[in-house]
C-alpha cells in the first residue's frame, strides 16, 4: 500500500512511519515541522537528542534499505494537500499531524485560537482533499480518549445506546473535554462523522489513551532514528514526565490527589494499532471509533509504580503533591471500552515494573540533557495569560 | 442595563437591538456588516430594501429618541474586540455574530473553512476578553436547534440524563448536527461550555429553531428600519421562502418528500427569548441551553399552511417535490422540549393561517423585488464544488 503520514516527523507518526514502511508499505512523510518549533518557542527539548528529518531518513535506508519520502507540507495550505494527495493516490493516510499538548493550549487566547484553527482546519481541509480527489483512501486520525472526558457511566467506542422516555437510540457518546486542545479533537471528530457520511469517505477515528515509552524496535536500529522523549510540563506525558523526575532527583510531582484515573497505551502499541486499523480499513462512507488504549491507572497509582521501579535501580524518590492547574474532577468513576483493536489482534505490551526500569533506564542515558526548571507547570487551567490590552 | 450585540445588523441582530433598546437598555451594535456582502457575493439581496446602518441608526434615534451606537467590528480581530468591551463594560453581550446558514458552508471547501474559523474564532475572542476583561458580564450566544440532529429519542435544553450499565450521569445531549454551519455552532457550544466553567463566566446558549416572519413593533415604525426578508436557496429560511414563492407564482419547492420536522419560531419571540435571557441571567460558572422554538412543522406541513393560506387571498400555488440537495433524514421522530422559556414568561405567536396571510402580504408588498432564479438550489450537500487544482 501507498501510505502518507501526515506529522510523521512527531512522536508517534515517526514510529509509526517506520513500523509502516518496515511492514513493506510505500511511506510518505507530509509534516511542516512545526513540533521541532514549538521546542524552541517554549525553550524545552526532548530528552533524547533528535536528528535532522534528512538524517533520520538517509539512516532508515541505510538500516532497511527502504525509502521513506519527505514533504514539507502545512495542512493549512489546502492546495500542497491536495497536490500530494493527487501524486501518491495513497491507499490510506494517518494524521497526526495536530498541536497535542492540552497545556499549549491553555497558555492564552492565541495558543487557544492557534490550536483550534491548526487542528479543525487541517483537518477539514484533508477531509475535502480526499472527498475530491482520493474518495476511497482510507482516513486514519487521531483523536483522544480525553474527548469523553470522565462521566460517572462506562465510556464506550464513539457511540452510546440511550434510552429515554420510552424510545430508543444510537448516538455519538456526549463528549466533556477538558482543554482546547481536547475540544479541538471533539470538533475534528464531528466534523469527520458528518464528512464521512455526505462525502462518502472510509474513516477511523482512533482515541488515544496517555503514551508512554518512546522507543521502537524500528527505532533502536541507529542512533539517528531516536524518537522523542518529551518530559516537560507542556509536552510530557505523565509517566514520562515521572521517569524523569525520579532520575533527575526531582520530587514525582503529582496534580491534586492524582486521583485522576485516564487510559494508557505504550508506543510500542500505537503504532500497532494504527497498523491494525490500516490493515483492517473501515467502509465507505463509514465513520468508526476505536478506543486506543490498553489499560488504566490512576496519576497517584502510577507515581507510586515509578518509586518503586526508581527504588529498585537505587533511585530514591519522593511523591509530592502540587496545586492542580488543571480544572479536573480528582475523585471521579472511570471505565473505558477498548475492544474493538483487542479484536482485530492487538497484543498489549504490559505496564510492568520492567517496563519501567527500561523508561528510567533511557532517562538515565540522557540525564545530562534533563532542564529541571521545565518540569514545573507554567500554565494554569483557571484564568488565561493577559495578553490582550485592557487599558 | 449596558448591551452590546454582535451581529446587530443582522436578520435576528437588528430587531433584537431595537427592542432591548426600546426596553431602555443602553444598545451598542458590534458587526463587520458581512452579511450585506455575502448578497453581494452570491447575487442575492433581502426581499425588503435595506437601509445603511447609519440610515437605520438615525431613523432609530428620530422614531424613539433613543441612540444607538455603532461599531464596526470583527470579531476574528480580538484586540477590537478587547478594546469594545473594555470601553462600554456591558452587563450583557448577546452574540449573533456568526455565518447562519448551512447551505453557504456547504458550498465548497473555502465556505466550510470560513464558515467553522469565523464562528468558532469569533466566539474564541469573545469568550476570552470576557474572561479577560468583563468576567460578570452575561454571554448571551445564539445556537441552533440543529445542533441536535434527529435522534430517535426526545431532544432535551442542552443535557441529558443517562442511564447505562446501571450506572447513572448528567451528559450533554449529543449533537448530530446536519452541515458545517450546524457544526461550527456545536463546535462553539462545547468550547462555551468548558469556558464558562474554568473561567467562572455566566453563559445562555439559546439554541434556536427555524426563524420566520421578520417584522417586529420596532422595525415597523420607519420604512427604514424595516428588517431584512432573505427567501433565496442559500440564506432564506423555509417558510419565508416558500411566501415568496406563492406569491412569484412559484411552485412551493418542497426538498424530498417533506417529512422534515424542525423546530420554529416568530421573529417576534426571538426578541423576546433574547430578551428574557438576559433579564434572567445565568449565574457565574453555569453553561445553561435554552432550546428557542415554540412550535413544531414539517416542512410538507409548511408547505401545505402556505398553499391554504395563499389561496384565500386568490394566490393558486402547487406543491412540487425536488430531489433534495441536503443529506439528512426525511422521515424521522421528532418531539423537543423548549419548557425554559415558556417558564420564564414567553408567551409565543402561534403559526396560524393570519400570520401567515400577514407575511404573504409582505411578500406582496415587495414582488417586483423577487429574483426568481434565486430560489433554485444551487449547492449540494454531497459533493463539494471542485475547486481544488486536481491534475
Amino acid at each position: 500500500m501507498t501510505i502518507i503520514v501526515f506529522g510523521g516527523d512527531g512522536f508517534c507518526g515517526w514510529p509509526t512511519s517506520l513500523h509502516l514502511s518496515n511492514d513493506g508499505h510505500d511511506v510518505v512523510i507530509a509534516d511542516n515541522l512545526s513540533r521541532r518549533r514549538w521546542d524552541v518557542e517554549l525553550g524545552v527539548a526532548s530528552l533524547t537528542p533528535i536528528a535532522t528529518v534528512e538524517e533520520r531518513l538517509a539512516a532508515w535506508e541505510g538500516v532497511s534499505g527502504r525509502c521513506i519520502e519527505f514533504a514539507e507540507v502545512d495542512m493549512l495550505d489546502a492546495d500542497s494537500v491536495a497536490e500530494l494527495i493527487d501524486r501518491h493516490r495513497p491507499d490510506a493516510v494517518v494524521h497526526y499531524a495536530e498541536q497535542s499538548s492540552a497545556p499549549y493550549s491553555m497558555i492564552d487566547r492565541e495558543h487557544a485560537v492557534f490550536t483550534q484553527t491548526n487542528n479543525v482546519v487541517g483537518t477539514l481541509n484533508l477531509l475535502f482533499v480526499l472527498a475530491e480527489v482520493a474518495p476511497t483512501c482510507h482516513l486514519v486520525k487521531l483523536g483522544t480518549i480525553g474527548e469523553y472526558g470522565t462521566p460517572n457511566i462506562d465510556i464506550e467506542e464513539g457511540f452510546i445506546e440511550v434510552e429515554h422516555n420510552g424510545r430508543r437510540d444510537v448516538l455519538p457518546f456526549p463528549k466533556q473535554p477538558g482543554s482546547f486542545y481536547h475540544l479541538s479533537k471533539v470538533h475534528d471528530s464531528h466534523n469527520l462523522a458528518f464528512g464521512a457520511r455526505v462525502y462518502n469517505l472510509p474513516v477511523t477515528d482512533l482515541n488515544q489513551g496517555v503514551v508512554y515509552g518512546n522507543a521502537t524496535r524500528e527505532t533502536a536500529l541507529d542512533p539517528r532514528l531516536v524518537n522523542r522523549f518529551d518530559y516537560d510540563a507542556i509536552f510530557g506525558t505523565v509517566l514520562n514526565r515521572f521517569c524523569v523526575e525520579a532520575v533527575a532527583g526531582h520530587a514525582l510531582t503529582v496534580y491534586g490527589n492524582g486521583g485522576q484515573t485516564r487510559g494508557f497505551i505504550n508506543i510500542r502499541d500505537t503504532i500497532r494499532c494504527v497498523q491494525l486499523a490500516i490493515d483492517h480499513p473501515a467502509e465507505q462512507g463509514d465513520f468508526r471509533v476505536f478506543n486506543q488504549f490498553t489499560e488504566q491507572h490512576s496519576v497517584i497509582g502510577l507515581a507510586r509504580l515509578v518509586q518503586r521501579a526508581a527504588a529498585s535501580l537505587g533511585l530514591e524518590t519522593r511523591i509530592e503533591h502540587v496545586d492542580n492547574p488543571r480544572v479536573e474532577a480528582e475523585t471521579h468513576y472511570y471505565r473505558a471500552s477498548n475492544e474493538s483493536l483487542l479484536a482485530l489482534g492487538l497484543e498489549p505490551h504490559r505496564l510492568t515494573e520492567t517496563e519501567i526500569r527500561s523508561l528510567l533506564c533511557s532517562a538515565l542515558e540522557w540525564r545530562d540533557r534533563i532542564a529541571p526548571d521545565t518540569l514545573v507547570p507554567r500554565v494554569t487551567w483557571r484564568r488565561p495569560a493577559q495578553r490582550l490590552a485592557a487599558t
